[in-house]
């Protein structure tokens, strides 16, 4: 009998959200899972670890699926480093984060703890992906995208991916099940303009609300965020050596 | 008579950290300075943003210096985007970020509050600069930095920086001033070992602090742990496309 590939799931919107539910099901298909993730929301905490303070990390039985789960008062990528120096006796053959509800396309790559939980599993060595639904809801509907998440981690569990990359798989919202096909993509150029929303507390003192709109001026056909507007299954590639290789040799010609 | 440049300073230490107070006299030389800062220590933040809960910003006088200055009780991340929506009124010509408490060569990047507020003034189109200083100490001698921070810091005003590219400089720890020079690197392949410290709280429940050790295999000569190690003052051009450009071709070729 082969050997069931050791899985570790984890997300950045809680242990009990819907998403990472769903993503726990498929992933009991494929390997023996454990999941470590955190046991409130994190989302927007980017790369975030725990410096300053302590953490917990306790055993829960949250359904009667065959996964073994911890909830942890981290971040994500504490999560992920509990995970392996703690909990797992082995390393895992693959990471998987999410499902977000919400998508992580283009620069939110940058402030997603779905992502940062994936992209430390990949500075630990471990094959990961992070999987995100461009629908912010709770009641968000998952049903559509198991098959292409087992697909996908398959796929990554046999071909494995090289040192240093991760991939990030994002799914629009579509209210059947068609998607056009899974795009492999670049992470478009976009950001987003924030709007702080100013109001004044009981004690008369103002604070903020950090609101904003995302403004794509990228006109490519090659991007995530084009690929989930036109019904793809986006997947980009990601890597955490953020040098601009390219750059060297002309900073090399400053008068420094 | 020329306009003076109008400068943006932050950091993750906190607005009351000697590296922020060093940095702000230096940048007072230049031009107009604005300081929006964290009003307690980020560190370890990474691009976390402030989506659940509120943000206060309140001017603030700390010294007799000529800049305006404002704490904020969001992350580094937050008071860029703080100051560029709220606090100023045109955008700035310059962002600098730090002068970090520990260095953020190699992985730290990916973990650094200062970096991540440098980063998002790049996101925002400002040309930005996270300053650091491989010395953790908070009574860290910073005086021999502010002449090569002052003379970067203008290069870069002078210069500007391509679109996406932010300049991540760190300072080796060393007794006299006599830095070896300026090496423009790459980001050195390394990552963090954990070694989580666990213990018991009084009520008898575990709970961990996370500790680690940093494990260099890059032995390449030109990378910025090299530099630093070698008397050296780092200068890596960072991007924020995380994009693994050059396996793309290779994921369309997967059965997907």
């Amino acid at each position: 009998m082969e050997k069931k590939p050791l899985i570790l799931v984890t997300n950045d919107d809680g242990i009990t959200a819907p998403g990472i539910r769903t993503l726990i099901s498929v992933m009991n298909e494929i390997g023996d899972v454990v999941v470590i993730a955190p046991d409130s929301p994190q989302s927007g905490m980017g790369h975030a670890i725990t410096l300053d303070s302590t953490i917990y990390c306790d055993a829960i039985t949250i359904d009667d699926g065959e996964q073994l789960e911890y909830r942890c008062s981290g971040t994500p990528a504490d999560c992920v480093k509990m995970a392996i120096s703690e909990i797992l006796n082995k390393k895992p053959d693959l990471c998987v984060s999410g499902i977000n509800h919400g998508a992580n396309s283009s620069i939110n790559v940058i402030y997603s703890g779905t992502m940062s939980a994936a992209i430390e599993a990949g500075i630990e060595g471990i094959p990961a992906i992070g999987f995100s639904l461009l629908d912010y809801s709770w009641k968000a509907n998952f049903e559509g995208l198991k098959k292409h998440i087992k697909k996908i981690a398959l796929e990554v569990i046999k071909n494995g991916l090289p040192d240093g990359i991760v991939l990030n798989v994002n799914f629009p919202k579509l209210s059947s099940n068609n998607f056009k096909g899974i795009k492999i993509c670049r992470q478009a150029r976009a950001n987003w303009v924030e709007e702080f929303d100013k109001r004044t507390n009981p004690q008369g003192k103002e604070y903020y609300w950090l609101t904003g709109r995302f403004v794509n001026l990228d006109k490519g056909e090659d991007n995530d965020v084009w690929a989930l507007e036109n019904d793809y299954i986006s997947v980009v590639p990601v890597h955490f050596d953020l040098t601009a290789h390219h750059f060297i040799q002309k900073l090399n010609s400053w008068e420094l």
